[in-house]
């Protein structure tokens, strides 16, 4: 790196730690910051700082927001009987995006993961249980590795004594994929969640 | 971009200014902020502030510099009689990590581009020609596209009244290439400049 005078650099290092940028676009980065218009690089600067302070997390649900109640919980218009729980509040932007799902969220920040020492106790799943009341389902939508299955599975058990439906997203073909090259386990699952037309 | 909340709205956006960011990296790259340590949002903040005002222009050559004169011009050891003119700085780290030009640089900052509206006057060449004193060659290292050979004969039209040595970098075929793939523009270029064995 001694190629490089310091400040360019620094600026190389710095970009570089950010994921999928690797050294070569981290120089890329660098050269057009350093032809870029002031202004353009003041707003970047003004964002990276202001984001870890202003962003905070729903006290219901978990979710991002700048208040104490995110959007979602404060939607008047949200049916608060159904609950989505996902892993990370970029899901809920996800499902957000769908524009199909009516109802609130609870962000588990994390799904168990023995490995990683995350234990139930670790993600937002008291949290879930202490904002039941008046639930008519919960739907687990956390993703369809090791670690979502085990956290669905370990939620629906826990649910299960209070009578409340859980059901869990579909795992299936996605619209546009095609038989011919979709993987084994997603085919089974397809199979296995059909439906009668 | 209404599901985000605004903070995250203007990161991801002022992200999504940098080249090569597209929408999805840039959210990601925004999530990635939010949950990166402290210090390393810090020295990525810096840097990007402090680039603007510590990097200079060499006085001399046009090169990346801290001072006044560049680390290239102000090393004894480089033979200051061997002049490369290249289009950019980073095309000055280019060259330099090949490690086998020990003579100085030029950088023009641009190439002649009519379509742009950039002349021979808008681009370094008059300064390149202030200093051929006591110069044995010229290397011209522009790109080998449009604007860069325009910019080559241009400037060794220019230097024919001088009885300087002017010479072009050699386009052909990348080591590793495949004449298969190569393209015929290419492969043209790479016959034209075969040289004896």
């Amino acid at each position: 790196m001694s190629i490089y005078i310091e400040p360019l650099a620094k600026l190389v290092n710095a970009f570089s730690k950010l994921p999928g940028i690797g050294g070569k676009t981290a120089l890329r980065l660098a050269y057009h910051v350093i032809n870029a218009p002031e202004d353009e690089i003041c707003d970047l600067v003004d964002s990276l700082k202001d984001i870890k302070e202003k962003i905070k997390y729903c006290s219901c649900c978990g979710n991002f927001c700048e208040g104490e109640i995110c959007d979602v919980c404060g939607d008047s218009r949200r049916d608060k009987s159904v609950i989505c729980v996902v892993k990370d509040p970029r899901d809920v932007i996800a499902m957000e995006k769908t524009g199909s799902f009516r109802g609130v969220y609870h962000v588990l920040h994390g799904t168990i993961s023995p490995i990683d020492g995350i234990g139930p106790d670790d993600i937002r799943i008291k949290e879930l249980l202490g904002r039941l009341d008046g639930t008519k389902e919960i739907i687990i939508a956390t993703n369809p590795d090791v670690e979502g299955d085990a956290t669905a599975v370990y939620i629906a058990r826990l649910l299960k004594p209070f009578g409340i439906k859980t059901t869990r997203i579909a795992h299936g073909i996605p619209i546009g994929g095609d038989l011919e090259y979709i993987d084994e386990v997603t085919l089974a699952k397809a199979l296995d969640g059909r439906r009668e037309m």
